[in-house]
């Protein structure tokens, strides 16, 4: 490819194209530049090709897709210590402000001036260069590769869901959906010393994937018999099957939400043992009907999960590099960059079949 | 009163009657025999007489009710040493079985064996006698009266909701409903040093109790226009308003839900800051409309709470003993104990000059 | 043998003898009859055996020996509802009185009036039978024999100093010492997911061991020159030899203090980095020359470690039964129960090679 | 003073001098230039003045004394949005990197980076104008004045005390040292609505200030007879006549050491109850004599407090702006500007009616 530095652009809703862009200049003395290797596509980075907006933040002008990227450091600010040109990188694609309270107390991923690849106004990471902090590149020790790196980001988010959950040694972990974050939950939880781990999903070929990846067991929630049968009780009925086809007692001490579904939502709060936590990660429709009286008479703990927290970077390398968990098996199709348009295509599907998709990087 | 062991009893729904009852008999070497000197009415207590069941718990004999009880120590088990006859005694009406993992693990009121008084199928306080672990009973200062230690019920089930939400000195807090216990979490918020705590309320004569109990600020929620308004909308809308009317910045760090109203709930996760917390105590509708984007995308903690945990009796007592929490001033009414049904018939009212309802014991 | 219920009987300080005794007979209706199969010996045994005392506990009357045992229950009291004749247990060895606030707020291990076997003025159960509260008692899956139900006591001990310490998965650990409690903390620290975890001993064949149990490296310290350096100077000098071997960076975030040397835990003090946490484990000088302004300005956390807590014997149980930890490997010795004195004199000559030796129980 | 920025210049060990030094220029965009109002007199300056150095802190070069400082905005970076000139502020003095992990997680104070006013080789705060950065300038409301505001260092020292014991309502607190951080101490605990605080001093005086900032007994332990007592026997023999003095039961929830002394670091850990914790914040002799095994057998955490955490000036702010803690009492002395070394001869001197000295800014 002969341009500069050759960009996946979303020019508007449904409307990208590969533009050539200059190369990002270095001006913080702490940032560097980075020459991107792979990149992974999220469900975010289709959501605003296909619909310009997701929540508040909303496309105004053409942005640069792209945010799960590991490269290789070109180029260093004359205040960066930590890295060398060179280096290969796993880069966490948001910076935050490093000065109000959420960041001085360490609680830096709600930052409300967060600068993230990919979120309007701010341009992503899917082009030939990107300037980042130094300190949101995390140097991979050489027996990872660069799709190993680029897949350190939705492990991250993974990392996040169960550091969110406070998941400990020798508990019983509930995952519901079996997509690349449940999955990489379900193998964290495992990592993590979990007694048992249940993957749930309504699609077979994902629960086969749950357990290549040592779950414990894997469920399939029945559907209601017809449209008499009140969602909730539903919830509840299936959330008993579920206890009681592995054994859970009165409960799973955590629950991890990684579906979006309604009816997961439901049925993961009944699957909860009494003074146990669910954790909220996967996004779907926004309000849902929610059995708050439960919450209240089992003394439930409900978190939200967003982004990555401080540390989980780190922590998703230690797993890859380690060998703990192996991310390359969730890497299910590659992509030229010069096809980036059809990694797209193929995301939006939503096969089955297609976990994971990385885009490489230009030459 | 020339009974033995004169009872208030539920004896069907909507049937209740003073009876006379043997004097029960210590049989635990740990329990202790207690002359009830005073006893609170709780919506519980009515929900029971009226509808026969509160959730899975189903009246389907006779039961004592009452459990908001304080008295005198009568007799004593001959392994107990902390307490003599003639102790005034708070008495918390819950005896877990301290063998289960809740239990041992120090979350006695998840307890899954709990022996609660007026809980079907085990009686109440509302007699002459009742029989208690001793560990459950607590002695009272002499600067105490029973009036006060009866009170010590609801001051608990308040200081177990800012325990769960794990209120900190210095905290913005918003408490949702300004009626006994809304006002006493606002009590105990301001005694532990929250920064500004402010309560709300839809009926003006219960905001201004909460003024009286020191709150830095009272908000009355407006209405929805018209029935186009979308609730959702309409709930995050009032949250805004909330928030700048009293200088929150982005929301509050803790939110206490003492309603149950499903619009306190959906307005309090709105009213909350990122990273928040918010408190469900309020029962009121069992499955609400729920912004669960919300919690995933704010970093929300939701938590419910329940009763008591460990600790929060002596809580209650210190507050109170110390001056820091004026419970007499929520006591409107006073009822002898032959006239217990009149009692209840008023808190059936549901008036909102009716805070707290004593009914004296049997001489 | 022909006894009814042969005992292991401390007499008196070093007179210690197999007597007769009878059948204990259940009387709390949640206690169980436990045919003993297997017991461990513990370093407090043979230090009520030499010296009749261990801090405050002195021996005033003959007390049967042994607290580390296994199973099979026998008989099971009216209440018992999780036990069956037959089950085979894992007995945790100390009952406290479930109604002090320690019981009641979950830190049982620190209730005042623990009955814990074989510590004055409690028999122990070094015997043919022994009566257990059900609770106390586990059962452990078909899976395991009574030999790894035995090890479940200092394994159990190494999971309390993990908790305590409140280790993290992708922690750095350092433990000090490298007997059985320190390999088997190395041991729970790996499968909680740490990142790397440094066994240290002065002796050889220990490191040995805590190599084939997975640690990510091992430490000799290097005794000082001569009795000029400043033992507090050569504390600090050696832990910084330890962090640069193992890349610590400032430190490890968390030391575990397994050997009681007063020259481990003042190297171990160095070794945590600036806001790590120690644990101090091992029992050995009662005072220490302590670098406190160090804990101060480095801003660590210094926790001592007891027993264990509610919750470590069944994660004990699991990591065996799992495969994750392997305690055969640490019973180097085995005796008949004829001679128990034979195994008290081994371990009492604590020569490096002997890690766990173990007493069968009488058929 | 017809200086342009007159600063009090320790030259080297013993030597200040009243200095003319340039005005400072704003170059970070994230800074403010302050015009200092007051100045408080820390142990630390002293200490440096008299001695040039503070454990590897070591005065190479001349440098400006001072870091407790408040004073109004003169001048903001371009990137400053929440100040303006001419806002009144409490400065802290120490600013992190803001990119290591220590800053990330939410623990800049043990930033291995930090910039600390009056900390080689960095220059204090004691001149006419000192540049800071602005979030780490707090603006003061207008019902507080500057000597207030220069007082919220010492007070967000004692909230950090505070903060690390973890201190909750309810609690018993021992405060050791009755000096201004100790009795600061004292009145975050008794905002916070700590159950019982008890101040302990030898020296008569302190006891009484102590007093009048509402603890809720004060002790003067007695000294050992003679030199045949063993030091650590006395401190545990003292500790229960504590204990039984104000009617602790087994212990403090809460101890914290504001005094540096051996003997009440000793007293101080058998003070604590069983689980309970001992906050180290005095700094004295590097290494004491440490009764270990008891920190090990009682199960108690140990954990040193430097500096400020995250949130310790808002709390110390919203503690003296809404009338909790009334700062000004302590102030003993005032001083201007040009008499600044009459000040710390002052304070070196070491009596006991003097608790705080202020300097006041030159105009």
């Amino acid at each position: 490819m002969k341009m500069t530095n050759p960009s996946f652009v979303l020019r508007a809703v449904k409307d990208v194209a590969l533009e050539d862009r200059p190369t990002p200049q270095l001006k913080d003395p702490n940032d560097v530049l980075v020459h991107v290797g792979q990149t992974g596509i999220c469900g975010s980075d289709v959501h605003y090709w296909q619909r310009g907006r997701i929540g508040s933040y909303i496309l105004t002008a053409p942005m640069v897709l792209g945010h799960e990227s590991a490269g290789t450091v070109v180029q260093v600010g004359r205040d960066v210590t930590t890295l060398r040109p060179g280096d290969k990188v796993a880069m966490e694609p948001g910076v935050p402000c490093r000065r109000c309270d959420q960041c001085r107390r360490g609680t830096y991923h709600l930052c409300g001036q967060m600068v993230f690849a990919a979120t309007p106004p701010y341009d992503g990471t899917l082009a030939k260069y990107y300037i980042n902090a130094a300190d949101f590149c995390y140097k991979i020790p050489d027996s990872m590769d660069l799709e190993q790196a680029a897949m350190v980001e939705p492990l991250s988010v993974a990392v996040a869901v169960a550091k969110t959950a406070d998941l400990r040694a020798h508990q019983t972990v509930v995952v519901l959906g079996c997509g690349p974050i449940g999955v990489l939950c379900q193998a964290v939880a495992k990592s993590w010393g979990a007694k048992k781990v249940i993957g749930v999903d309504v699609v077979d070929s994902r629960l086969q994937v749950a357990k290549s990846y040592g779950v414990d067991g894997v469920f399939k929630p029945r559907q209601a018999e017809d449209a008499t049968v009140d969602p909730m009780q539903h919830a509840e009925d299936v959330a008993e099957e579920l206890k009681a086809a592995f054994d859970l007692g009165e409960g799973a001490d955590a629950v991890l939400e990684c579906s979006g579904a309604e009816s997961c939502v439901q049925m993961g709060i009944y699957a909860a043992k009494h003074g146990g936590t669910f954790v909220q990660a996967g996004m779907g429709k926004e309000v849902v009907s929610f059995p708050i009286t439960t919450v209240c008479i089992r003394g439930l703990t409900i978190k939200g999960s967003i982004r990555y927290l401080a540390g989980c970077y780190p922590a998703a390398i230690d797993l890859i590099s380690s060998g703990k968990v192996d991310v390359k098996r969730l890497v299910t199709n590659r992509f030229k960059f010069e096809d980036a348009e059809k990694a797209f295509e193929l995301v939006k599907e939503g096969r089955s079949d297609v976990f994971k998709v990385l885009i490489e990087g230009v030459q």
